[in-house]
C-alpha cells in the first residue's frame, strides 16, 4: 500500500514529515539543464534512465529540456512512463517471459518501444509478441563492451543477431547497446577514459561490421554519469542514458573528477531527511532513518553541511551518528540532511518525493514506478 | 504506487512472475510453531517484531499460535497493525515529532498501545499527546544493555525515568526495553550466551532498583532470533522480540549455532525468485533480480539448492551468477531461488508475498506496512 506524503504543498521545510526523500529543486534543474547542453553541444542525444528517478514527472523535465525519450530497466517502468506520457520508450535490457512480452507489445500501441537483445530466443520470443499484437518492437543487440555482465562480444556475434532482427517480422534492427557499467565508478578520470576508449573502439568495429552488411544502428546507446564525457566526444556513440546526475550520491561524489579528486560535475540535490530520535550519550546521536530509508551497499550515507558528524552505524531503522568533536551539538529533534550512498535503490525505498525550494515545500511527486522490477 | 501482484491463487509455481518475493507456507508455519512452543514451554510470552514481515496477515497468525499481540519501529507500522486487527502493540522505539506522538495516541483508542523513551523530553511529549486524545499510553524505558544505540545506563538512570512516567497524567510505566542488537549475530553460540548473560545482569539490575522504589515491569522485553534461547531461559526478561525466525535469511544462517557452524533454530522459508534472463558466456548467467529486489548490506544472496551457483555480482536490476562447474548448465528462463542476506529491508522492496505450497500459489498478501518508515 502507498504510504502517507510526508509533507504538504506550502509547508516550511521543518515540518516535513521524517525520514522522508527530498529533492532541491533548483539543484535538480541546474543538473538537468547541465547535461542537456552537453546534449546540445555534441550533438548527441539524450535518453536518460528512468531506473534511478522512477517518475514520469521528472522524465517529463528532462524531455522538455531537450531529452529525446527514456530508457528503463523493466517492462514495469515501461509502463508507468507511457501511462505518463513519455512517447519514446528503451527497454535497455532482455526481456524474459511471454506476459511480460505481451505487456511490452500492448504499450507499443501508443508509444515507440524498443527492448535489447542477446540470444536468438530473445529475438524468436520478440518477434511472437510484436505480431501477435500487430505492432513493430524495436530490437537492439547489446553487446559486452566491458562490463562482463549482458551482451554478446562485438562483433561478428551482434551482426549476426541484427540480421536476425532484420529478418523477423514485427520487429526493427535499432541498434546497439553498448553501456560500460562498470566503467561509471572507477576511482579517476584517466581510468574512466581509458575504459571508455576501449569500449568505443569494441562498439566502433561492430557498427562497421554491420554497415559492411548494409545494417544501419539508429541507436547506439550508452553511456553514464561517471563516463558520458567520453562517449559524447567518440564519434560513435549518438545516444547517452545517464540517470544519476539528476540527484548524485556518495559513490559519485567519491571519483575523481577531471581535476579535482571529487567528482563535481553535478550538485546533490537528494536528500534522505531525517530527525534525531535519541541522543543518550555525548558523543552519540541516533536519528529515524536507517536500511528502509537508504541503502548500505555502497556505504554509510554523509551528513549535508555537517563534516563534523559522521553515520558509523545503521540498523533497519536508526542511523547511529558520531557527534565527538561536533561544532554544534546534536539534540532531540533536530534534522539531518543525508546524502545517500546510492541513489537509485534508494529512491525505490520511497513512494513520495518532497521538492524543496526556499525553505518551502514546492512539489510533492508520486515516485510511480517505485517497485516496478517485473 | 503499489505494483500488480506477481501471481495469483491456484497457478503452478512455474507460471510466477519475477522477480518475486515468494514464502514457502510448510516452513513460514514450521517456524510459527517452534517458537510459539519455546513460549509456552518457558512461560515467556512472545512478541514478535513486526519490522519483519510488515503485514497484519502474518501478525495474526503469530498471535493465533499464541503471541501476545507485536512490537514495531514505526508508528506507521502501528497503524497498519491496528487496522489490520491487531490489538497489543509495543512501538519498541522512540517517537519524536508531535505529529507522530498524535498519530499513536490515535490509535491508543482502539488498542493497547506503548512506546520506549529514553530521555525526559520524550516522556513530556507522550504524556502530552495522550491526555490531548484522553488515552494511557505505555511507556518503557530503554536501556542500553550492550548494543550502544539508544537506551539509558541501566540502573540509577532508568529509575528516574521510570519515576518520571509513573508521575505523568496519561502514561503508566510499561516496564523495560532491553534489546541486544548488535549481540543477534555474533559468530558463535557461546559469544552471543556471554553477551546475553551481561545483558541480563543489567536488566536484572534495573528492575531491582525499580522494584526497590515501588515500580513493578509489566513487560521486560528483548531478545531476536539469534539469542532467544538465553532471554528465554534467564529468569529476568518476560517478553521476547524475534522477528527474523519466520524467514530466516543468509545472515542468521552463518551464525554458528550449539552444536553445528550453521544456525538452523529455523528453516529458510523466504527466497526471492528470479528468472535467467541472459546466458552471455558458458561461465556466467544473469538473472533479473538485483538490488531492487533483495538488499546487499549482509552480501549477496545464496542460491537454494544450488551449492553449484554462486552470485558474484549485483546491480540495480541484474544478478550476476557464476555457472562455472555447475551440474546443470542454466538456460534462458530458468528460475532461481534465491535466499536474501537480510530479510527485514528485502522484504521492505516489495509489495506482495506469493505464499506457495506444494508446487502451487496458496495465498497473494499485500506487505500492508512496506515503506511505512514514519
Amino acid at each position: 500500500m502507498p504510504q502517507r506524503p510526508p509533507a504538504d504543498i506550502g509547508m516550511p521545510v521543518s515540518e516535513i514529515d521524517t525520514p522522508a526523500l527530498v529533492i532541491d529543486l533548483d539543484a535538480l534543474e541546474r543538473n538537468i539543464a547541465k547535461l542537456a547542453e552537453v546534449s546540445r553541444r555534441t550533438g548527441v542525444r539524450l535518453r536518460p534512465h528512468t531506473k534511478t528517478h522512477k517518475s514520469p514527472i521528472i522524465a517529463l523535465k528532462q524531455i522538455e529540456a531537450g531529452a529525446i525519450g527514456q530508457c528503463c530497466q523493466k517492462v514495469g517502468e515501461a509502463e508507468v512512463l507511457v501511462a505518463g506520457g513519455v512517447r519514446d520508450v528503451l527497454v535497455s535490457n532482455q526481456v524474459v517471459g511471454d506476459r511480460k512480452l505481451a505487456r511490452l507489445a500492448a504499450l507499443a500501441q501508443s508509444a515507440r518501444v524498443a527492448l535489447c537483445v542477446d540470444a536468438p530466443e530473445h529475438i524468436e520470443a520478440a518477434g511472437r509478441a510484436a505480431r501477435e499484437y500487430g505492432v513493430e518492437l524495436g530490437a537492439l543487440v547489446e553487446i559486452d563492451v566491458g562490463t562482463a555482465r549482458c551482451g554478446v562480444e562485438p562483433g561478428e556475434a551482434a551482426v549476426k543477431l541484427a540480421q536476425q532482427i532484420a529478418a523477423t517480422p514485427g520487429l526493427r534492427f535499432g541498434g546497439l547497446q553498448a553501456y560500460h557499467g562498470t566503467a561509471q565508478h572507477l576511482a579517476t578520470w584517466d581510468e574512466r577514459k581509458a575504459a571508455i576508449e576501449l569500449a568505443v573502439a569494441k562498439t566502433k568495429l561492430t557498427v562497421d561490421a554491420l554497415a559492411a552488411v548494409g545494417l544501419s544502428c539508429d541507436i547506439v546507446g550508452g553511456a553514464g554519469t561517471g563516463t558520458f564525457q567520453f562517449e559524447s566526444t567518440s564519434g560513435v556513440y549518438n545516444e547517452l542514458q545517464c540517470g544519476s546526475y539528476l540527484f548524485m550520491d556518495t559513490d559519485y561524489a567519491r571519483i575523481g573528477g577531471k581535476t579535482s579528486n571529487r567528482y563535481d560535475e553535478f550538485e546533490h540535490s537528494l536528500f534522505v531527511l531525517a530527525t534525531v530520535m535519541s541522543v543518550p550519550t555525548a558523543d552519540r546521536a541516533i536519528c529515524d532513518a536507517g536500511l528502509k530509508a537508504y541503502t548500505m551497499e555502497k556505504g554509510a550515507p554523509w551528513v549535508h553541511g555537517r563534516d563534523d558528524l559522521e553515520v558509523t552505524g545503521v540498523s533497519d531503522e536508526h542511523g547511529k551518528v558520531r557527534t565527538t568533536g561536533a561544532k554544534t551539538p546534536l539534540k532531540l529533534g533536530d534534522k539531518l540532511w543525508l546524502i545517500p550512498g546510492h541513489c537509485d535503490p534508494t529512491i525505490n525505498l520511497h513512494d513520495w518525493y518532497v521538492g524543496v525550494r526556499k525553505g518551502r515545500v514546492e512539489a510533492v511527486w508520486p515516485i510511480a514506478a517505485r517497485g516496478a522490477s517485473q
